[in-house]
């Protein structure tokens, strides 16, 4: 593989043949904030497009500690397992400040980054949320072109993030730990409602009965929550990484949702609203970016608000003048 | 008072004058939609700005159910006890399907609607929060000028509204219920810290032990909380309306917040922040309003988005072309 960079029919020919270290040298592109890399990445997009959508779009959560690395390395042996290919990427727009959080530390993934059957993709190291999430979208489209049946989406439990991973996938895993209240465990309401599937982890040893009991009450409190427009019901479960049990089921009710979700058509809703979103999101992305790169405008913005400072003129006031000015 | 409408060089000679018909009258030139009382609501608008910004902005929250409209009542009629002149005004973008749950029926403010120290808005009917946080904030300098000294904006505590109503006041109060859990209260946590002040209502014959019972806990939670920029340690106490005690330690606790952050600076520093987040959020607002506004976008959009969602192009390529063209 030449280090030189390949043309975007090239990357594609590659990514279409399984060259994984094409396919990561794309992602870079897409990740790279240079207008020349945007350009190619496009194009690469483009071609891609047509065998993108085919595959499970998981989004996978949980707070610090709660062992996502090491459950995404036994739940990503165990898919290769029954056949499939496995991508895994991250989003940590925060993986600045916790460096290593967040498949920082590929070792921590030692047999899965080892296998062919598998592509597993560090969190970008900068960038705002918006960004990384534009690139975990574009790169989610190069891995279907790819042919990876699975991609993984690891994020962080705390909140903004997660309402952007939520806009990404199709399946939406919680993992939580036992003996914890919910609120001891970080994670906001909001994110609970938006899962499809709670795992209690490290259900073994000592914890096994604990696990349990914390299976039972996250059942009790889900029924709580209003009734998806999809119809499907959360469910809970309980899992060891360590001892590798719980796959099996967890698995099962995957598949069971999607299953589901396509027969009541509410999988291919759900991928259009996305769509429409991005859309929305994508125009507002590139009206702020036009605005805020016109020829002087850092200028204009500080007077006017040096001016709305003092109380000379209204927010509203000036920010009419600097939209109809420019 | 004529019916006819004023100019704004006349609403505001009446604003000043003390005329609460005008008051009200500017104030639905402020909502109005339409494109030449927005031309005119901003003159007014200059107009006032250097008579305002001297008062003390507290936002009022609380779920449905907590009180909030009686504990203004008595609060009001307090504060003018104190020689205040108080002004009422709210936020609640989803009033039509709750109509009356905010200030909807006035007489539930009787006294203090007759009261000529006090002025009452009722919630506008329509708009989207972008469009009513904006007419509040509006509002509010209106009701400055007219030299309102505390003005109290009611909201509901249920989520997304509070963040916009921090965004425009100097002090927040939550009202909070005794006996439940702030789960069952259906008060997120974000709003729970963005609280200046906890006051448990309906503290009163036999809920009186209940209720401080819950100021306690309270109290302890707190102190799970960040500490906050401007090392203002939020405060719990109690309050009756029925009753009216709890009243004057309320009004104590927001002086001594005033003397606190004044003293320290950031209550200048927060206002400011507000502006900033002001301009930048209606530079935003101005950006999608003239780009949503232009002859033919909808089609395009519409065009856009079917190609989108055939998986012909990505969003991102779909917004490039549409704000890169228009």
């Amino acid at each position: 593989m030449p280090k030189k960079r390949l043309t975007p029919q090239e990357y594609f020919t590659e990514i279409r043949a399984g060259n994984r270290i094409a396919l990561a040298q794309a992602i870079t592109l897409v990740e790279s904030n240079k207008l020349e890399h945007q350009k190619l990445a496009q194009e690469l997009i483009q071609l891609c497009l047509p065998h993108s959508g085919q595959s499970m779009r998981i989004g996978i959560t949980g707070i610090p500690g709660v062992g996502k690395s090491t459950f995404i390395e036994v739940f990503g042996d165990f898919l290769i397992k029954q056949g499939k290919k496995i991508a895994v990427l991250a989003i940590d727009p925060s993986s600045e400040q916790n460096s290593g959080s967040i498949l920082g530390d590929k070792t921590r993934m030692n047999s899965l980054s080892q296998d062919k059957q598998a592509f597993i993709r560090p969190s970008p190291n900068s960038g705002n949320l918006g960004g990384v999430a534009k690139s975990t979208r574009e790169s989610i489209i190069l891995c279907e072109a790819a042919c990876y049946d699975v991609i993984l989406i690891e994020t962080v439990g705390v909140g903004q993030s997660e309402t952007t991973v939520y806009q990404l996938v199709d399946f939406f895993l919680l993992l939580m730990l036992s003996g914890a209240g919910d609120e001891l465990q970080g994670i906001k309401r909001g994110v609970m409602e938006m899962a499809d599937l709670l795992v209690v982890n490290k259900a073994d040893g000592n914890n096994l009965s604990n696990a349990e009991k914390t299976e039972k009450q996250l059942d009790s409190a889900l029924h709580l929550f209003p009734v998806k427009s999809n119809n499907w019901i959360p469910k809970v479960t309980t899992c060891s990484s360590s001892e590798k049990t719980g796959l099996e089921n967890i698995w099962q009710i995957v598949c069971d949702y999607f299953m589901h979700t396509k027969e009541n058509d509410s999988f291919a809703q759900k991928r259009i609203a996305q769509n429409k979103f991005w859309l929305k999101t994508s125009i507002q992305q590139k009206l702020e970016q036009q605005f805020y790169n016109k020829e002087g405008i850092s200028r204009k913005i500080k007077e006017m608000e040096n001016r709305v400072i003092k109380g000379e003129i209204s927010p509203f006031y000036a920010a009419e003048e600097l939209v109809t000015d420019s």
